[in-house]
């Protein structure tokens, strides 16, 4: 059993971390905090959370904030992180960040993404906690950087075919899309019911958006070189999932058979991936509500081309549920406690 | 622990005692049948339910059948369960009906809505299965009529208004919004994503809806007269939940905070109702996923005459997950067993 | 041809008199204004509207605007409306006003459910702007109060009743549910497409909406005396329509068939009105774009009361639409000029 | 003044056809067909024509149809169209046919991708009725192939770069999303709203899809030479509308701003194409109900790739709005004559 903490509690993210928190067997949540809604019940904030927490939320700057748990979730902004992290660290929490600032381990590089780093320092013991490539030093850290949404799919979905080589990472172009829930649940013009609605629009298009990066220092890992890919966020008129269909040249000739037995083969042993026969194709709908990612694949002959598509729910394995899937990697838990979340559909 | 099987499980009801069943923690599930899969895995029909079960469908007629569990859940339409559920009674098996055929106890009155019944004999051991309401009669019966999804939204709503005599039962008008999902998932026109997207609209309005006689048999037992009320059903495009607004004239002087109390205390041993703080008002997407009803209230004093609104999700309370609260019930399992389920929102 | 200015056309109802007017053949469309997005193009704030209209948003208090057209729509607040509305029509201007600073003739009643009102001395030229009801006065007037969307949509599904005497007006209940729209296009938290999507509420419940002394004046003055009803909005996960289900007791025997030839005649010559036949029901998305209002009935003999539904799109009929109905009677244009929107389904 | 007949009136394009032609200054509709409401007016199987026509559906074998137009929209599934389209030929009727039977004129590749084609004798006639690309062939025709809605977008996005061969045309991958209109209105349990509603999915993935051979075809004359691509469509939970997103390498250095110049110098004559300001990006929702393609780019220095983004409404410039354009092109109409339709937002 393990106290935990959630620093900035009153965003979808944080919405979703007490939606799995409350089931999970090892951890008792013991502090919410939200500067905006401080000294009201969480529950009020997020009425579906009645009879299930009926936590205060303090504000972040409370002083005796730290004593209350072992482990905190930093689910705040950027920039905000990066002051917030260090004294939690120095204090001898073990920290989850979901925020984007220990993300890069490069500090030059997260500078020309996003601003000056307070904290650079942290950079080299925090871990990108994706699971399923990184589990090894995950465990044995106290900083963990909780990928993003984007990238956990995209690096989740190409993982096999890079490790092997077989493609030509010249040619990666990732086309993703994802729910609106990924936008925050700050009041914006932009994010209305009425503008997202019944529509379906790019948005920074062409290496502008922030988790490229991200993207680029994991693939580049997995390949052993460095590389560039193309990404295109799109927003879609649905709550929750991320879906990414993947582009890229096959540096040689391989069945769809071959390369379907490999995916099955490399993620074996996941809980959490469930890499799908050939000639079927994920859709967000059948991972909602869930930590699953399914992945599937096709070959083109004719072009000789591999498509890799990939779904989550990006408050769930793009998020709050990866997170929890750290928790119990840094707590010595079974990695699937409190996740059996069974997607929800229709 | 008991063997658990679900006859007709390729419906969205199925696919939601399927998603249930699966973190039942006393419930082995070992058999599901479909006419139209069988021979086909269940996850094959729902692939949300991938790595979660691998059951084959059977035929239904499939001979071994009983032989496979001590609890069927009966998710098929009025007529075949009729023709069913006897069998399985005969065989010594508990059974929870999801369809309408067991839920009138009155023949008359059931075929005067509905046809011919080939098991009337049955109706007297069958017991209403709102466990709210009639929770000592369902411990003790192995035959449970689950009930109607709008049933359950308006009759949790009157209930403490109807118990104490404060409202003038000639007036009572209960319109009610539904999610699609509750139209089954048999292809059809009329429910195809473009007719029902962006519109709303009602139908079989004026008491023509077959929910309306067994809503009036539980509004009479509660209140201990017959009555006959208004009830207008929505099509809302939205997958789960369903919001009953239902008006009613009062026939003393009560205040708001009162009738608030009175439902407070009413319910307040109800681990699935959540009766909402004053000017608190449900929404559908408060309780998707979860088996909670919540409900509120408002009195205007202009006209002397309170407003209740329930909303439940109706696939969970509205009909797999009361069912499995009577499995719990009847099977003397605590009452919330696997239903710790978290409202997921957004 | 007159000129025409809109004054506030950065709403959705701006946005929706833009779309309406930019087809019309008898409209020069001259001026708009924003004070948000003074000196951009209106097509930069609503990109459906490019090689529409390349109008500049000026600023509200612009000296010469009032020389720019001869009649003015003003879609801003209400509170702003009335302290602009008096200087354009003492320049001679004609105004139809989208707020409802003019719609309720009791100056009492105004300032009970609004505030102080700053021009009352401007209520009694002001014409209740429902064509289908006072359209001999509103051709008379320099100052049009556009009737607000929930009443419209109730007004016209009541009127053939109250004229003829044939419910008791103290049991009238209208249940209305409406499009996200209708909140307007400010940011805020409660209106995000992650709040409202997949979801359905209440909201004002119990005679406290701001449209109920509205329609309260109006139905008085159709049954020639006083009268209170009880009425409920409700939020949809649409962008456009509104649904009206509206109860009352029958004060006679009256068969449904008698009542649906009723209607046919009353509104026989409206070319905006579809009465629908018998057993046939409206829906919000067969209106969606267009100007129409349709109504149907059912009558309950066992509770002999009566149901009518009504919809619209409330962007149309239910405010631009409308008020271009009005601009064409005040102008002396056929009533239907620039109005022949065919429903856009799906 | 011409007399239009549309034979397979009761899907969503015929509903569109008839929205359309409804406000023709210079069609009269003079016959409708479909064989399933045969003898029913058009306006009980689409509520929103109420009032707008009340043409009766006739048996499309009926003998004689042919009598009642001079010009017929054929919106009938391929094979239909293939035994229909010469009789109405050889009757010296002019015929835009909507089916995919006439657009590729090598019946070869048509056979592969088909089955066996049994007019092919006509194809020679037929022009592939692109506006945009083929204006001058469209006007001495009798018989339009009407582009498929996938192929419009992506063929109008890419003309400019491919005509002035800008782009290595090996590394074409267009990656396609539309809304659920473009499945038809046939009942399927996998166009059920439950199904499709807040979820997104890829579909007929890796050039299995039958607009494929199509895209090529007109592709490589504009580049004039042979080509291939990769094309993936996916399933959008909205109504109308399709968004391609398509990804090519530059063969040189270019800007974005020199590329931006070059579309709006392309598209400068045409009614219905918006090239967009740079760094302005085509949303669905922006063109919807309209016949509009909104067209704009990004080129990505670091990968040198171009990024063509292009938003229709599939039923409007991808089906009936491109239908109604060619058949003022060949009736020799003003291009735009009964096609300013504004799109409709929110």
């Amino acid at each position: 059993m393990i106290n935990v903490g959630i620093i900035g509690a009153s965003g979808y993210t944080g919405a979703e971390l007490l939606r799995i928190l409350s089931n999970h067997p090892e951890v008792k949540l013991t502090v919410v905090t939200s500067r905006q809604y401080a000294g009201q019940s969480i529950n009020a904030v997020f009425p579906n959370l009645r009879n299930i927490t009926d936590l205060i939320c303090e504000d972040p700057s409370s002083s005796q904030l730290f004593d209350k748990a072992d482990l905190f979730f930093t689910a705040v902004p950027h920039k905000t992180a990066m002051d917030l992290v260090p004294d939690l660290i120095n204090a001898g929490k073990k920290v989850i960040d979901l925020s984007a600032d220990f993300r890069i381990s490069d500090v030059a590089v997260y500078e020309d993404w996003y601003q000056p780093h307070s904290s650079a320092q942290f950079l080299e013991q925090a871990v990108y906690g994706l699971p399923e490539i990184h589990r090894g030093k995950i465990k044995n850290t106290s900083l963990v950087a909780n990928p993003g949404c984007y990238p956990t799919s995209i690096i989740l979905g190409l993982a096999p075919l890079l490790i092997n080589g077989l493609i030509d990472t010249t040619t990666i172009i990732a086309d993703s899309k994802s729910g609106t829930s990924g936008a925050g649940r700050t009041a914006s013009t932009a994010t209305l019911f009425c503008e997202v609605h019944d529509g379906f629009r790019p948005y920074k298009v062409g290496r502008t958006h922030r988790h490229t990066p991200e993207i680029e220092q994991e693939l580049s890992l997995l390949a052993q070189h460095e590389m560039k890919i193309s990404f295109t966020p799109h927003l879609l008129p649905i709550s929750r999932g991320i879906l990414s269909t993947v582009y890229a040249s096959l540096t040689g000739k391989v069945t769809e058979n071959e390369l379907s037995a490999l995916y099955q083969d490399y993620y074996e042993k996941e809980p959490f991936i469930r890499p799908l026969p050939v000639n079927h194709f994920p859709a967000t709908q059948h991972v909602k509500g869930s930590n699953f990612c399914d992945i599937s694949l096709k070959v083109d002959p004719a072009t000789n081309r591999v498509i890799v598509m990939s779904a989550i729910d990006n408050l769930v394995k793009g998020a709050a549920g990866q997170a929890v899937q750290n928790l119990n990697i840094i707590s010595g838990f079974d990695e699937t406690t409190g996740l059996n979340l069974v997607p929800i559909f229709p």
